[in-house]
């Protein structure tokens, strides 16, 4: 049952998790429950004080888990609504999804929510669950009301990486990240931990990200923040092009570093952004980094397309290409592969304007092998573990960057084997 | 060079290949050419009596390869003036696929057209190519002129199976399909020879399909009947989900049964129709059963989706994810990765609605596992070298099946150790 402690940890794992300060207005615990795994701890529980806006991105799909169709909908309200004086709270918990459980997810959501609003005087509507792990099964939601005591009374600034370890199914290292900013002569925080190991892993592992920040900044605003970056980041990740019914990001900002709140267009607004995606994409590249049987990491970088649109279609259909993911495992610069995904990727593209580099050696231009391209040069760059394969469509201005990791005998036997 | 010999037959390779008969106004001849692969035959050319109609479906690539593009072009026009008084020629080669050669593609594709011209006495305007193998590399349709004397001597109603061995790349057997049907009297014939290890094969070895059938029939009703069948066939299949630059299909209909020309509408018609549909889905599942490295053949079956696109989008969607092909080759009845592949489709579902059967087991049904579902008889199912995967959306009466095969170490091994 325990996957994680039986996969050799990627190649790309750091050597260790980083120093994440407290974010104030933020406090942390973890707890064994026991929902499946045994020997390691299972919930996570994240208190923020009164005062906070909360944001959320979520998973397209049309067969979305209970937890995610009641945060969708207690963010809606929530943004309708975003300052009515009490604090939130975000439960999660690993080893089972409650996706796919009919009304009894349902009703474990219910009762999670309940039962945390409880134990912390808050509202239910301000408890947001993620839940991650199996599919099918019912959540044993009584495990984890069981521990909650424990919990609330073990809420702290600073166990972020326990919090981190606590969310993991088959990812086989704890991802945490953090920047900060000077805002208005303060020092504002941004921390984020995520799971993922793949788009998707085993059995809708799912990929999970909470983000915490004590910038002070309006709802709407924090919202459109944390849309926008996604698209660019967490969205414009893929292992194997399956998507989790469980995908959930949520984002909490308390207003405590003491700076006057982000105005919409500001140079200060601009300056949190870019912190907020320094630490979305270094979560993302990290969820991309444990792939599963992950052995390169690869950035597809298309340019000269038509819109932004066309170039992340793509920059998608190279990056999920079997064939190309192969290639790339297979250490072989295998350009030919590249064209026939830009030619199935349903972008406008013209074969005679079509450039290829891998890294900085121009492979391809104008519909055929470049002058003076030497294959044992490319095959020397392909042995790298980080591969940069460049498209530029030349017919416009679109542009786009996704981030993918090979597919190797490894994916095949963690997903052939797992579970049964 | 030669990956046909270096990989294990598929485990669903036929006893022998099937007997066709020889369809009048056809003849047929193979050589070696020596294009890349040495010590076996590469080209393969048809002569085809005045009088034919030709019909063909391509690839919807946007870098599609320079015989695609010529094919395209001369079907335009035949389809604009059928009926000219002149014969038509197929040739086919593998090893290379002249695809992304620039300019010198299409003056490959000239040479060879205008040389088989001069050897038929017909005009180039009736000569199609087609082209599988390496990409990236100049054709050298010289090798191929070099024996076109020879393959216009040896021309002759009966070698199918040459035929359908000189156009293999990693097909590891030879693809042939045949059926008659009875109209007006008269025994009505239709053949049809394939290649192809996969949706798309290392280096897009790619699908290229020939029929060649004796009925007589206007050419906008065998183009209507071949656009419609294809969709329902070999766009119904997908090993891995890419798709090649060079995918061809080929009709030619002599009309020498001596039977009253079909009429749109006819029963004749339809009865012709469905014998062809049978040629057509023989050979389509053929290339499926070839895909590379598969052990199992899928049949996807979903019903019950609100239009025939969201249906086949559905069904696309199961047959590509790489975690239901692996769950496949794992045996392991994870019918939650089908739950997540339906939702990420795009089409529209409700999670309350779907039902999912492996063969004719009720896994599940109204948003979860169905009562009495018993994993040990699903498990004991998924042992089958053939198995179906059924779901129900329960929305409307949209309906499409597509075949695939499952996702194994060895597809791996031969995409990663393939060509370098």
């Amino acid at each position: 049952m325990t996957a994680a402690t039986t996969t050799p940890v990627s190649p790309f794992a750091p050597a260790r998790f980083p120093d994440l300060p407290s974010v104030e207005g933020v406090r942390l615990a973890t707890a064994r429950a026991e929902v499946r795994y045994r020997g390691r701890e299972d919930v996570m529980l994240a208190a923020i004080d009164e005062g906070a806006v909360i944001a959320g991105t979520f998973t397209r799909s049309s067969t979305r888990a209970a937890p995610v169709l009641d945060c969708e909908a207690k963010l809606a309200a929530h943004a309708a609504a975003p300052a009515d004086g009490a604090g939130f709270a975000f439960l999660v918990n690993s080893g089972n999804a409650n996706a796919f459980t009919g009304r009894l997810g349902e009703r474990s959501v219910a009762a999670l929510t309940e039962a945390v609003a409880g134990r912390l005087a808050i509202p239910p509507a301000h408890v947001f669950t993620a839940s991650t792990g199996v599919i099918g099964e019912p959540l044993p939601h009584e495990r984890i009301v069981a521990v909650l005591d424990d919990l609330a009374a073990a809420l702290a600034p600073d166990p972020w990486e326990k919090a981190a370890r606590a969310i993991m199914t088959t990812d086989t290292y704890p991802k945490g990240a953090t920047a900060s900013v000077a805002i208005g002569g303060r020092r504002v925080t941004i921390n984020g931990i995520a799971k993922g190991s793949g788009m998707i892993a085993p059995d809708m592992a799912t990929m999970l990200v909470f983000l915490f920040t004590d910038a002070a900044i309006p709802q709407r605003l924090l919202q459109d923040m944390v849309s926008r970056l996604t698209e660019r980041t967490f969205n414009c990740i893929t292992v194997d092009g399956d998507t989790s019914t469980s995908d959930t990001l949520l984002a909490a900002a308390t207003g405590k570093a003491g700076h006057a709140p982000l105005a919409t267009g500001s140079a200060e607004a601009a300056a949190f952004e870019a912190a907020l995606e320094e630490v979305m994409r270094d979560l993302a590249h990290q969820v991309v980094k444990d792939g599963e049987g992950a052995s390169k990491f690869v950035t597809v970088q298309v340019t000269g397309a038509v819109d932004r649109t066309d170039a992340k279609k793509v920059a998608l259909s190279i990056a999920n290409s079997p064939l190309v993911k192969t290639a790339i495992y297979g250490e072989d610069p295998n350009w030919g592969r590249v064209v026939m995904a830009v030619g199935k990727s349903g972008a406008r593209a013209d074969r005679d304007r079509l450039t290829i580099r891998f890294g900085d050696i121009l492979v391809a231009e104008r519909g055929w092998v470049a002058e003076g391209y030497r294959e044992e040069e490319a095959a020397r760059y392909m042995k790298r573990r980080e591969i940069t394969i460049g498209v530029d469509l030349g017919l416009g201005t679109g542009e786009a960057t996704v981030w993918t990791c090979d597919l190797t005998r490894r994916y095949i036997e963690i997903n052939a084997d797992y579970r049964s």
